[in-house]
């Protein structure tokens, strides 16, 4: 893949591990932190799509504390200021998965240009890159709020295409989300799916040209790419 | 609400119950019907809505054939080509809520126009309505299929303010979806949430006029308004 130049990553659930999130919901209601927390990511999502179809949009935050109050409402448990500011303040404080570092050094070394390409609001990334430590290896963190819609609208990818200035043929683009993966394919990026939990994939037309388990295999397989 | 001349419901949910299709799943994989109706759903939702933004329209048929293929891999369920069949055909053949028929009449009998505006493909909707026996209550059947693009697009609803030649404001939009409701508020219809599990709202940033338990509520409802 010698004509990759530059390579953007989704945030959440791709490098940040959203897990301390799942742990402070079942420690703020035990027994119950499961299912909040799979509504709340359920409603996050859908509010983004539905919103950016409304030609409604309204930032990641936003997004994020409407889809909670949702959750809880839908299950009864009683969300006051005080759990609503320490479960959003965690989202500014995740920790990334175990093989970020080691693999973001790689390919830093292989001289390609990191950047992240997110739903968050600048006032999320912002935070959560610094508190990871993140910020010696991602040179430009881009947020969806300029276009004003969600993933996975073309706007969107269109972003990174204009902040890093190289064509698309030349961005890998690399997500956990398979439909993330498949948006930014059927924009035209070369596109990483890290599939972690080995799930089918999404049929949307469009599907991810490599697939691999989690992000200590990108820089072999782009760097072999590169060698040929 | 004497300015309200028709009145446009969704169709799946709405007017038909999908309880079929889930003692279907059930009956197919026993234990695991649930679940699986539970994902195919949620998954056909989110194709609708993924695809919508990727500007990769594909039919609601075969976006319901995508999400049932996605669930029983998730799933690990093995979908043959005769129970595939057998599920899709359920779909054709819905049955009513049991308050349909009286509602539809009193409706009616109020020289309403009645119309369906629904994410299901022309070949889904035509033999789902005739099964059901309502081709007597409803003059139009509406499809988001020549729109190109799924709900809550603002140009699904105009589909309806074209197809019965009524301003907006004349048009009643009656959805068990919240967010449906939501989405034909925010274009500009009068809106009825048919909340039959009492759930709570979603945050879309436009809410539904009315929320009532059943369409059983609708005549009065409405009547009342007309006599004001």
């Amino acid at each position: 893949m010698r004509e990759i130049q530059a390579l953007v990553f989704d945030a959440y659930g791709t490098l940040f591990d959203v897990h301390s999130v799942i742990a402070m919901c079942e420690e703020l209601w035990p027994g119950r932190g499961a299912a909040l927390s799979q509504l709340w990511r359920a409603k996050q999502l859908e509010y983004t799509w539905q919103r950016s179809l409304m030609r409604r949009y309204e930032d990641f935050a936003r997004v994020t504390a409407a889809g909670l109050r949702h959750a809880c409402a839908a299950l009864g448990l009683a969300l006051d200021e005080s759990r609503r500011l320490r479960l959003m303040d965690a989202y500014l404080r995740l920790a990334t998965y175990p093989e970020v570092r080691t693999a973001l050094t790689e390919l830093k070394a292989m001289r390609l240009k990191l950047a992240i390409l997110s739903n968050g609001s600048p006032a999320m990334l912002r935070p959560v890159v610094a508190n990871a430590g993140l910020r010696w290896a991602i040179g430009t963190v881009i947020s969806v709020d300029p276009a004003k819609v969600y993933k996975p609208a073309p706007a969107v990818y269109q972003l990174a295409v204009s902040k890093l200035r190289a064509p698309k043929s030349a961005i890998g683009f690399v997500s956990s989300n398979c439909w993330d993966a498949c948006g930014a394919k059927s924009f035209g990026f070369r596109t990483f799916w890290i599939n972690r939990a080995g799930a089918p994939l999404d049929e949307l037309g469009a599907v991810p040209d490599h697939i691999v388990g989690s992000l200590a295999e990108l820089p072999a397989l782009i760097g072999n790419g590169r060698r040929t």
